[in-house]
């Protein structure tokens, strides 16, 4: 199962490309993120994450798409910039006929920590050993994202 | 000129297809409501407002959009789902490669009556007064989608 986590914003996108043979074989296959310019038009940027993400699922492939819920608690200013990046994202996503898994924050961290209050540097050096990598991913958005892909796989029944 | 005015919501998206041929002279060519279901997956209800502005652009073939700025002072859980839903609105104008212009609702407001408190019933007279209808346009989405047409029109410069 290839699984694309992607965890939304206007400014940076981060996504992490995850292939899983079991729930205890999960090997990275990428992971970036997209940058959109704070100065350029809203639509202008929407396109860009459209045209990035187009690419990804293009090269990727990926049969299963897990993002990050929106958090209303932030202020409504980054809830409206993260909503719009999010809607043209999931509209993508339904294009391409992938199949869409939302998950709340608190779930990603207990699905990698067993515990829904893990700090960000606990969650990124999970991100590391569970993909078995060198060093942590950076940028954070791409962790997340990873981590994101990683909580989808251990939600996910295996037979 | 043809205009088609765009009121964003999740439940409901109000358009409004606008023809001018001068500041005076403005046309009303049809308007409407997209709805999605409440119970329905978000990947679904953005796919349903795809759709159906993909066929009014198809349809009327605007050669602008002129659509309303995301109110910040509402509760965050209504700027996340009008958000999500503007911005698949957004990435469907950017992919139709149609000018998009942004006003806020002072904005429209002002450009309707001459002032910027007008109240709901005072905005949907002036609709109805401008495009010389019988009746005042419903539901309510679909007048301030003409209103914001309207805005954008008396918003250009006519040589």
């Amino acid at each position: 199962m290839i699984v694309l986590g992607i965890d939304p914003g206007l400014s940076l996108t981060g996504w992490g490309v995850v292939e899983a043979l079991s729930k205890d074989k999960i090997n990275a296959i990428q992971y970036g993120c997209i940058k959109t310019t704070h100065s350029a038009p809203l639509i202008e940027r929407l396109h860009v994450v459209h045209d990035e993400l187009q690419s990804v699922i293009n090269r990727y492939k990926p049969e299963v798409v897990a993002i990050e819920e929106i958090f209303f608690l932030k202020a409504s200013k980054t809830v409206a910039s993260v909503g719009q990046s999010r809607g043209a994202i999931v509209l993508t996503v339904s294009m391409n006929k992938i199949s869409l898994f939302e998950y709340n924050p608190r779930c990603v961290k207990i699905a990698l920590t067993g515990y829904g209050s893990a700090d960000k540097h606990q969650m990124q050096h999970m991100v590391k050993t569970f993909l078995k990598l060198k060093e942590i991913p950076k940028p954070d958005d791409a962790a997340d994202a990873l981590a994101m892909a990683i909580c989808h796989i251990n939600s996910t029944k295996w037979r």
